[in-house]
C-alpha cells in the first residue's frame, strides 16, 4: 500500500493539467441564449477511457463515442458537447447529425474524424439545431485556450444551477501531477456505469487498458453512487483523458486516489445540484459482507422518495430509512441494525432508541441553510452487522420545486 | 379454456360473500379520531392464503401472519387490523404486542390464538397504542355484522382519501358465487409480492394449495403491478379467504378470473389514490418475449419520477417514457419501438412521428378532470416488437402535493 499523498485543490478545472485546452460559447441552440457548445482538446498521444449509460435506449452520440474509443484504442483527441438537445430517440437523423458535427470539428482541427467524440444533453426526441451549431465550429475552435476550463464547464449545463468543476494537484515521485474535471447533471440522475456527462483530464501518460480499469473503479465509487430521481439517462457518459509523461508504477495507486477524489467531487456536486434540492444527503452503510452490497443499500436509501421527502421536511422519520434498506435486495439481520442521523443515534441492535426529536429535526434544518456550504450535507449512517463491507452514496432531498421543474420542462 | 363468465358488481364489499362478517370503529389509536380498528371474520372451515412484503425489514405482524398461515395450513378465521402505527422497527415489543392483541381477539371469539391474524399500518417505529386497542376489542367483536364491509374498509385507511372496496358476483355452474375485497394504501406503494394491505373474501371452498396458487397469480397481475413511489413497505400484506361449498373443477378458471378482477380493481384504486395524485396512469407494454418482461417495463415507466411529473404537468414529453423503458433491465431493439399516449401515436419503428402537441397535452389535461371518473386514466401504450409478451402496470402522477404530504408526515 503506497502511503497516501496530499491532493490539494488548484484552479483551472478541466484545463488545469498541462497541455489541455477548452472553449465554450453561445451557439444559439437553446432559447435561453445561455452558453451551449463546448470543446475539450487533449494533448497529442492522449488516451481516453469512457463509461456509458447501460440503458437499452442510448443516444446516437453514446454509440458513436463507444465505437470510436474501440476503433482507435482510446486514441482520441477532442470531444465536442452540445446542450439543449439530447439527440436521443431522434431516429436515423441522430447518428447522421453526430457524424456531421464531429467531421466538421475534426476537419477544422486537422484530425481524422474518429479522433473526435460528441456528447449531447437536453430534451430527448428533439434533433440538434444543426445550422447554428455548424456555424459555431470555427469560432469554437478559435476560442480553444489553456484557461478555457470555466467556459467549457458553463457551456455543458442544462437545468443545472451551478458549474461543476475541480482540479487537484499532488507531488507523485517528486513530480507535479494535476487532475481536472467537469460535469453536468441535475435531473434524470441515477447513473449506471456513468453519469449524465462527466469529463476528466490528467497530465500523466497511462497505458490505455490500465487507465480504463482505474477510471471504471473511480466511477463506481463516485458517479455510480449518486441518485437524484432514479432515472438513468439515455446519454450518461464519462470520458477521462490521460496525456503526458508516464509515472513510476509505484505511484499509480496514489494517482488513482486522485482520480477517485475528482470523480467523487463532481458526483457530489451533481447530487447537491439535484433539481429542486436544498441539501446534499450522504448515506454511509457498513457491516455488510461486500462493498457492493453496502453501496446498493446506501443508494436505495438515497433514492427513496419517502426518505427524500422526510429530509426535505426536516423530519427525522427514521423508519423510512430502515424500510428502504429492507427492500434493497440485500439480506441482513434486522436485529443488528444501528442508525444515526448526524450525531443522533436512533437505533441500536435493531431496537429503536429514545432520542431528542427536536434536536434531530434541528440538525436537518441546519443542513438547509444554503447551497455549497460546508455544512449542507445530511449524514445518515447505517450499521448492519460485523461484515467488513462499507459503501457510501449521495443524493438530495425531494422538494415541491423538483415537481415544478419537471412538470413544465418541454411545454 | 372455459368460456368467460360475466362478473357483475354488487354491493357489500368484503362482506358480500355469504358468511363473512366485519366491523370497524374508532378505538382512539390516531390523533385524528378517525376509524382505526377493524375486524374481518370468515365462516367456519375457511382457508386463507397470504402474500407478504419481500422486504428484509418486516413488521412483527407480517412475521406473525406468515407463521400462523403455515402452522394452521391456512385454517385461519379472523384478521384484526389497526391503523395509525405500523408496528415495524419497534424491537421485541412489536411481536409481544401483536401476540397480546390476537390473543385478546381469539379469547373473545372462542378461537385458538393461531386462528387470528393481525395487520398494522401507519408510522414506522412507533409501538401500537395498546391500552385503547385492548379496551376496544369487546365493542369490536360485538359490532361484527354481515353488512360490516364498509365500516371495515374505512377503518383500515391512513393517508388514503377514499375507501377501496368492491364485490363481484357471477353464476358458476349454475351457482351464485361472490368475491369481495377491500384494500388500503396511498404512500410507500411499490408492492413486491403483496400490497400495503389487501383483503379478499370468496364464498367457495377451494383446497388451500390451489387457493394459494390462484391468489399468487392474481396478485402478480394486480398489486404487484402498481407503484406510487417505489417504496416497498415493511407491512405489505394480502390475505384472501375462501369458505363455502366447493365448485366443480371446470369452474375454477372462471373463479380465478373473478379473483383477478377484484384484485386489479383494488390495486388500481390504490394507484388512483396515490398520495397527491390527480390521475391514474395505465401503461400497457406489448411485443416482449415474456409476460414478466412486459410487466417489468410497464412498471418501470409507471415508477419514473420524470414520467410522473410530465403527466402531472400535462406535458407529452414522450422521450422520458422511452428512456424509462430503456433502463428497465430488459433487452429490446430501439428500432422497433412504437408509442402512443391515448389516441396519439408519437413513435413508429423507433422514429419520432410529427404529432399535435396541443391535442396530446389536452388529452392529458382532460384526464385530470376529477377523481374516480371513468375518464381519469392516462393510457400509455408501448410496442417493442413481435413477441407475444404483454403486461400492464398502474401508477399515478407526481405532484407538489405528494412532497407536502410526505415532508410533513410525522412532525
Amino acid at each position: 500500500m503506497t502511503p497516501s499523498v496530499t491532493w490539494a485543490p488548484v484552479s483551472g478545472g478541466i484545463t488545469a493539467p498541462t497541455g489541455f485546452k477548452a472553449a465554450g460559447l453561445i451557439a444559439g441552440l437553446k432559447p435561453s441564449r445561455k452558453p451551449d457548445l463546448s470543446l475539450l482538446l487533449a494533448p497529442e498521444a492522449a488516451v481516453c477511457a469512457g463509461t456509458f449509460t447501460t440503458s437499452v435506449v442510448r443516444a446516437a452520440c453514446v454509440d458513436l463515442c463507444a465505437d470510436r474509443l474501440q476503433v482507435t484504442s482510446g486514441r482520441v483527441r477532442a470531444v465536442v458537447t452540445n446542450s439543449g438537445q439530447a439527440n436521443a430517440c431522434t431516429g436515423d437523423r441522430g447518428l447522421a447529425d453526430s457524424l456531421r458535427i464531429t467531421q466538421a470539428v475534426a476537419d477544422r482541427l486537422g484530425f481524422s474524424h474518429d479522433q473526435v467524440l460528441i456528447c449531447s444533453t437536453g430534451v430527448i426526441g428533439v434533433p440538434i439545431a444543426m445550422e447554428p451549431l455548424l456555424a459555431a465550429v470555427d469560432p469554437l475552435v478559435d476560442a480553444l485556450a489553456p484557461d478555457g476550463g470555466a467556459a467549457a464547464a458553463q457551456a455543458i449545463l442544462t437545468t443545472d444551477l451551478v458549474e461543476k468543476e475541480i482540479a487537484l494537484e499532488a507531488l507523485l515521485g517528486g513530480r507535479r501531477v494535476r487532475i481536472g474535471g467537469m460535469a453536468k447533471g441535475s435531473g434524470m440522475i441515477h447513473p449506471n456505469m456513468a453519469t449524465m456527462l462527466g469529463y476528466l483530464s490528467c497530465d500523466v501518460a497511462v497505458p490505455c487498458d490500465l487507465w480504463q480499469d482505474m477510471v471504471r473503479r473511480a466511477v463506481n465509487r463516485s458517479f455510480n453512487s449518486i441518485t437524484v430521481d432514479g432515472d438513468t439517462s439515455t446519454n450518461d457518459t464519462f470520458l477521462a483523458f490521460a496525456a503526458g509523461e508516464p509515472l513510476p508504477e509505484d505511484q499509480l495507486e496514489a494517482l488513482e486516489e486522485g482520480l477517485t477524489l475528482v470523480a467523487q467531487h463532481l458526483a457530489r456536486s451533481i447530487a447537491r445540484d439535484g433539481e429542486g434540492a436544498t441539501c446534499l444527503t450522504e448515506v454511509q452503510v457498513e457491516g455488510t459482507d461486500l462493498e457492493t452490497e453496502a453501496r446498493q443499500i446506501a443508494r436505495t436509501i438515497c433514492g427513496s422518495s419517502l426518505v427524500k421527502t422526510a429530509v426535505h421536511g426536516r423530519d427525522p422519520n427514521w423508519g423510512r430509512i430502515v424500510a428502504a434498506a429492507g427492500r434493497a435486495g440485500v439480506a441482513f439481520s434486522a436485529d443488528a441494525v444501528a442508525l444515526w442521523i448526524g450525531p443522533h443515534q436512533l437505533m441500536s441492535e435493531g431496537q429503536p432508541l429514545p432520542f431528542d426529536r427536536a434536536a434531530a429535526s434541528a440538525y436537518l434544518s441546519e443542513r438547509a441553510c444554503g447551497r455549497y456550504l460546508v455544512d449542507d450535507t445530511v449524514q445518515i449512517r447505517l450499521s448492519l452487522g460485523d461484515g467488513t463491507g462499507q459503501g457510501i452514496a449521495w443524493g438530495c432531498d425531494l422538494s415541491d420545486q423538483y415537481v415544478r421543474i419537471n412538470a413544465d420542462y418541454t411545454t
